[in-house]
């Protein structure tokens, strides 16, 4: 059975995520449908990299598909009909066969990016960003960010925890770096894995110490200790995170971003 | 009875346009629900200097709004109570004092931009955009653009105007201006008045000679002779196409545009 590694973009606003549930408008879904057509007889089986939370946005979720023999559609062929067959909130960036051993939980790691717009608010960027215009404490978001790099138990940057009875919550972040694009501001975190709401908790907290309401000193109380009562902050909306690149060659340390998500794959130029 | 400019900003693929109609998601139903809680009673009225068909944006809807005495509201804290309480689609950027005889019809006309994308497909840009990646003839458009400017009569760039049951179909276009943004290119025409999907119409027709379609030697034969069966053009979609400025003081002729209006009021800072 043919195995491919599939990149798809999406504006995840529209979706309750990646992951196929019934009755929910879904990314998968949308994929599954697609295959559906193309494969009548059925045979297909779709496993993401991701979930990705419902309003989340992504420019390379990546899914590992098989597909029957029958009918014999040549890759590129494949690619085109999905291309053209999937509504105009998901695209696919490519599709490239893999052996039948390649396991797409098998990543190396990924990279979010967050948006936040300091400026004016705009009905026209609401989607793809949280409006923060009150930032002043800038340099104390950028020392609270040092603290999240490295190995830590992340169970206070996440949320219900228990009830998705994980072995443990530590996971690696690789870098976490902050982009000034003027009005508009990235938080970008590379990491080898995520826990469930942990880039929108860990940008809650530091909108929080950008907005003065919090120290940066309490990143490592919450790292070191775990939730406390005393240390309170809100979560980040969904429709400021991108989920920008998942590693399997690449190296996720090396990983750099250059324009605004909602921009990529676009050139443009502005006086 | 106190009498207000307002100016609102609105993503259109939300709403059925600007103007209310029953069972119908509209801006100005959005704005007269905010105003009836803000007067209960009753007494005030809405008048929009433009319609904007469904899923047309726009950066400066105008409209003159008469509120009654009681509740006094003063201008500040009507705009701010009204700001508060629109949807996040929908944004008003400023509320003046008029007189009582000011009437938003009496405009000195109106800058619409359209944006098309000729770089690759992009989903988070496909709400703003219409996607012309083969617009190869690049001069002849311009060319073609240079015709419009002027009085015309626009009959063969409108849809259903004798339903419409109109005295004429002369237009005066002051300029038509074209803005490359790198992939994102931006039309802008200014002129004293619009008939029903015309820039659209006018849009369709450039994009049609910029594909090589069309020569632009048509449009003065269109604009001299009306719509030909020989000459057929797709009108562009709504989604590309902003409502960028009412002008009522300000000099129409001298209207510039500098970034693509999804990042007005926006100060960007690309690589």
């Amino acid at each position: 059975m043919p195995k491919y590694l599939l990149r798809l973009a999406f504006v995840g606003s529209r979706y309750a995520g990646w992951q196929y549930q019934p009755d929910q408008a879904t990314v998968e879904a949308e994929l599954k449908q697609v295959l559906a057509k193309l494969y009548p007889e059925g045979g297909v089986t779709i496993q993401g990299a991701s979930r990705t939370d419902a309003g989340v946005h992504a420019l390379d979720l990546c899914a590992a598909v098989t597909v029957p023999e029958t009918p014999p559609i040549p890759p590129n062929g494949l690619q085109h009909a999905i291309t053209n067959m999937l509504p105009a909130s998901v695209t696919l960036h490519s599709l490239e066969v893999v052996p039948a051993e390649f396991n797409v939980h098998g990543n190396r790691g990924k990279a979010y990016c967050y948006l936040l717009n300091r400026g004016k608010f705009s009905p026209f960027l609401h989607p793809y960003t949280w409006h923060q215009p009150e930032l002043n404490h800038w340099d104390a978001m950028e020392e609270a960010g040092k603290a999240f790099v490295g190995e830590h138990d992340f169970l206070a940057f996440t949320v219900g925890f228990e009830r998705q009875n994980r072995e443990n919550s530590v996971r690696t972040i690789y870098s976490l770096s902050f982009q000034d694009w003027g009005d508009i501001v990235g938080i970008t975190i590379c990491g080898n894995g995520f826990l469930y709401r942990m880039v929108r908790r860990i940008v809650g907290f530091l909108v929080a110490v950008g907005n003065g309401r919090l120290s940066p000193v309490m990143a490592r109380e919450l790292l070191l200790h775990g939730p406390k009562q005393s240390i309170q902050f809100n979560t980040a909306p969904s429709r400021g995170l991108f989920l920008v690149r998942t590693f399997f060659e690449e190296d996720p340390e090396r990983f750099q971003i250059t324009t605004p998500p909602f921009m990529a794959d676009l050139n443009l130029e502005l006086g």
